[in-house]
């Protein structure tokens, strides 16, 4: 379904020769309907790609009529060469889909440092405008692909309206923003404004707190476009709702497919003297190469939560912690609790639960275990 | 040589059974010269073990007698009965020399969460005691490994005295302090303020720059002790000189010894507006999993390197990082420069260096690669 599922956006997905592989490389998702309100976000690094400076400012508007997105190069610490592509390359869709530049965003993602082939990017530009389909949310998907194993859509519904989604990542999930490249379409009647909101929301407490490998993108991008299509304005709140569930079901996604991993990990924080002090310490412990390995190696080391608990400037008690792993409280005020041989570490899904015992908030982070595939995987001669 | 290449020091190393290995494992240091001046440095994390918490308290004097070290067991997060467990190892000690327990510093190292065998440990004090020597020094770098492959010390000399010293890491070195127990002695006549002085000036740029994964241990321990033994007290300059050599060495014995490593990496920032910010970006590149990774995979993967730098606070323009590896000045300008194919990577030594061009200051961080070695030292069914 993806970026197609809400009415009014033709999507579609081609291979235009930047990857070797002759995979599809370059997609197109183009809002047709009444309406172009659009909102992003995009990677805090201070470090960012050519096509990350470029949306930002077309999206400055609050409105969009189409994204052009590629895998095979990130067209990120490229100087000059980059911005002028990556211009070519909203100019070219413009044209191809009878837009004005301005209203087009460009994502990209690859290997940082090379240009791209504009040649084959242009003409796989024209290819993919002819092949716009209402039905090529799925190609899109699989276009925007690097190493992710599946490509990853999400959709969720209101009365009369509907949210869909696509992302890729799956490495370099991180803070700020994970790995990514998502585009999210609706068919409802709503203000750049709203979407604004609702997607900074969204994005706060699902993308934003997938952590992977504690590597930060240059070209971290999600979009939301609305096509007004239903002629249905939902409320805000119900609006803000369905956003929210895309995300958190792409992130999930996100998560389950990270690079090399084994394990999918929940770090869930809780009885923190604020929201901020969870997602620190969640972060801190999720960031944890030697529990990681850890749980890659189904050893419920609490030790070294506790030593990732205390890097951070938290509120707690050192000797008030407690610390349960797949519901065992193998840490209780900060030494040994329940028998760790009752941990059951045999399945896919992994939750490590901190209780700070200082106040009421709560977070939780979503991480996965380091492997050795992970080390494969990104060292050259693997790749 | 170790901590008895110093005039007025004794040691030992016996395999008291704290390890099932059987290798010996506790260790004493004693000072026997007119002095007993000492300073101590210890783990920044929060969560401490109970001997950092011990051996805290009574360098508050600055004054200390002996020092007992185990390994196999690090006496963290082990409640009231590791406090008790300590302070026994401090009574044992204290009665097997005579000297007071409030004279004898503890430290531990090995797995946290677990209590110690202390009728073996004292036994083991009482027999260490029985075998304290001036030629002891090697016997308890030996005692006090891990999974350190090898045992580490280091002297440096003035005219008429000397300084000496030992250390164990090898996993979990880290920000703040490394991994590690350090015992470092000197005959030369020093006050407790000049020792500390040195010592701390001395870690701030070795033990403090060594960032092998990021996690910082709960027992990370630097202790300096003076017997006085030469009767001369160097110029605090020239000694403080000699502290540093010594740190300097014994921090880079740690890396190239660091769990797993098939690369040492020099991360060496210049350019910056601060040495704060020198510091912050050499942390943030030291600890980027993917380069670490690439650099393991001999890929001299810069964009790594600038998507690592992007995520600090420091001063930097995007558009003017230049950054080498091994001498190739692959970045230039926030782009591709030199040729990456100039880059040799198969050596074991690697240096990054980056130039932030915003001001005079630099600093340098040593690192090591990150491979499937690595995780499977760290995860439980290899160990």
């Amino acid at each position: 379904m993806s970026v197609t599922a809400a009415q009014g956006f033709l999507a579609s997905g081609v291979p235009a020769g930047i990857k070797e592989s002759g995979d599809r490389d370059l997609a197109l998702v183009v809002n047709r309907g009444p309406s172009r309100a659009a909102a992003g976000v995009f990677t805090s690094n201070r470090v960012q790609a050519a096509p990350v400076r470029w949306s930002r400012r077309v999206l400055a508007d609050q409105s969009l009529a189409a994204v052009v997105l590629n895998s095979g190069g990130a067209n990120a610490c490229t100087g000059r060469v980059g911005e002028a592509d990556t211009r070519a390359m909203a100019e070219a869709t413009a044209l191809a889909v009878g837009v004005a530049a301005e209203e087009v965003a460009v994502c990209s993602t690859g290997l940082i440092g090379v240009t791209l082939p504009m040649d084959r990017v242009t003409t796989g530009i024209t290819t993919a405008a002819a092949g716009l389909s209402a039905d090529g949310g799925e190609d899109a998907a699989v276009a925007i692909k690097t190493t992710d194993s599946v490509h990853k859509t999400a959709v969720a519904s209101g009365p009369g309206w509907t949210v869909g989604g696509m992302a890729k990542g799956a490495g370099m999930l991180a803070p700020g923003l994970a790995t990514m490249l998502v585009v999210l379409t609706t068919d409802a009647d709503v203000s750049g404004q709203v979407l604004d909101a609702a997607l900074r929301q969204a994005v706060r407490t699902t993308f934003d707190r997938v952590d992977s490998d504690g590597c930060m993108s240059t070209n971290d991008t999600v979009l939301l476009l609305a096509s007004g299509t239903s002629g249905v304005t939902p409320f805000p709140a119900a609006f803000a709702e369905a956003v929210h569930a895309v995300c958190h079901d792409l992130a999930r996604q996100l998560i389950a497919d990270a690079e090399g991993a084994s394990k999918e990990i929940e770090v869930r924080i809780t009885g923190a003297d604020s929201e901020h002090d969870a997602v620190t310490v969640g972060r801190s412990v999720a960031r944890n190469n030697l529990l990681k390995c850890a749980l890659h190696g189904e050893d419920p080391n609490w030790g070294r939560v506790l030593s990732a608990i205390g890097t951070t400037d938290a509120v707690f008690d050192p000797d008030r912690l407690d610390v349960a792993i797949n519901g065992v409280w193998v840490c209780r005020d900060g030494a040994a609790g329940e028998d760790r041989e009752k941990v059951d570490l045999s399945g896919r899904e992994v939750t490590v639960t901190v209780d700070l015992r200082s106040g009421e908030e709560s977070a939780t982070i979503w991480t996965n275990d380091l492997t050795a595939e992970y080390v494969h995987e990104n060292s050259a001669y693997s790749s």
